[in-house]
């Protein structure tokens, strides 16, 4: 958890249990880190200190009194994979890709788990999609597949909001533009660590808008799975902790609907993955 | 400047004329930020204390004793323009855009301005793009022109390397994997400030790769100026301090000569800008 509360700055913390109260690791230890990237940063030694404090049953603060922000807040990269369920893929008439398609968002985009999706005038078609994100521990570069997993440090939801006008028909066709308005990257509501996740690669993935569901898919239809993206993406660049993952979303996006839907001002979109909780944001 | 001495950790300095030593700010001042990011989110502030420390003709480090880092070293974003130099445009046959054709490097693609370039083996057309840099000074959004050039904070030198089998047949043609690869963003010298140069639109801008001369063209020849850069992408995203934005490139790259040229291990490869200096960086 990244969070906002009575206390100064930003802090981190570890939720009791799920939905629970939450401790504070900076009240426990002031010493500790206040970002989950410095967090990630110290290693098994974050992550020890984080169970202490747990453990302790110390400085814990109310869920009511917090305000829960996205669980990276300044990552280096925020990495997107495009095109990669079945599903999506034969939803649109695409062949499926033999190699992941990258692009990327701004870490300015990046918004919180309950924070609004601000419509910019600038487009008319702002869509969807629901992704399973993952979070990078540890730096690395050239990661071979029998160890990738050992360089994600958690999961979580995200919304990969997207201005179809500007991703697909404008800029030159680079994707960059309508995917990184400020706020098309809400993430969270926690970043839920590797072990307590049982198996990645086997989560409902779901999308609501106004409680109508519009995306309904599993992390099964992935075509290049969590290691396969870790495997790839390093062989161009190193990773760093706090790299935020978006592996792409199912079908049901508004696009490929005929005729094409897209959000407008007051509309809520709900983000739900199985075993890691559900992001609420309204359009405004 | 941003550099390494024999003090511990990255130091942020002041140049005491073209070449000459530099005062390390940290030195004179134990309060000021160690990086360009924290000194340029200071504001007026942070340039007032630089100009202090400069008058004082203390805490002086030799020139010979430092090695230079790029000037900016984790930005949030590294904004990129395409197809922005009409000589450019015209050589590859390609329509002059109406609207700026934006793309980005990960931050983690920045390496110093003398530091090698690593050739991966990923690529078989590694090629060079000389392009005058600058840096975001201040926080802003919808800026207008008029007010543009006042959230630029300086300018600096960059080669937008691109491995073209990557950019331009692979990846769904999103430019960002090939742009991207570790070391591929050689930054530098210095940050020049904005009132330190007299016309950023009328800069000679050359690359030489082991001595010849192969891009020599001026940044007259830009379509999208810096001002109307700033307006374009603060319509999308909010400009953050230490953001750098890399305006495009002229001709002469290699994948457009007859035959196409590409950079090989040991080739050395210097982008010079008059009234900003020169990187020079050997490619291994």
């Amino acid at each position: 958890f990244s969070f906002h509360s009575n206390a100064p700055g930003v802090r981190v913390g570890v939720e009791l249990g799920a939905g629970l109260d939450v401790v504070d690791l900076k009240a426990f230890d002031p010493s500790a880190p206040s970002t989950m990237k410095e967090l990630l940063e110290l290693g098994d030694k974050g992550l020890e200190g984080a169970k202490r404090a747990l453990d302790s049953g110390q400085c814990v603060v109310k869920r009511s009194d917090i305000k829960l922000l996205s669980p990276v807040l300044a990552p280096e990269k925020v990495v997107c994979v495009g095109m990669n369920y079945r599903d999506h893929c034969l939803e649109q008439n695409a062949p499926i890709p033999k190699e992941p398609i990258i692009f990327s968002k701004f870490p300015s985009a990046i918004t919180g788990p309950y924070d609004d999706i601000l419509l910019p005038s600038e487009s008319q078609e702002v869509d969807w999609e629901v992704e399973l994100a993952f979070v990078i521990g540890r730096k690395g570069k050239h990661i071979k597949e029998e160890d990738a997993l050992s360089y994600v440090a958690g999961f979580t939801v995200a919304n990969d909001v997207s201005a179809r006008d500007w991703q697909m028909k404008r800029n030159g066709k680079q994707w960059l533009l309508g995917k990184t308005f400020d706020s098309f990257c809400p993430l969270g509501p926690a970043l839920v660590t590797t072990d307590a996740v049982k198996d990645p690669h086997k989560l409902g993935v779901r999308c609501l808008v106004n409680g109508d569901t519009v995306q309904d898919s599993s992390t099964e239809q992935m075509i290049f799975g969590i290691e396969k993206l870790v495997v790839w993406v390093s062989r161009f660049m190193t990773l760093a902790p706090g790299d935020v993952f978006l592996t792409g979303t199912p079908p049901g996006v508004g696009v490929f609907r005929s005729p094409p839907v897209f959000v407008k001002k007051g509309d809520v979109v709900e983000c739900q993955i199985d075993q890691l909780g559900s992001i609420i944001n309204k359009v405004v």
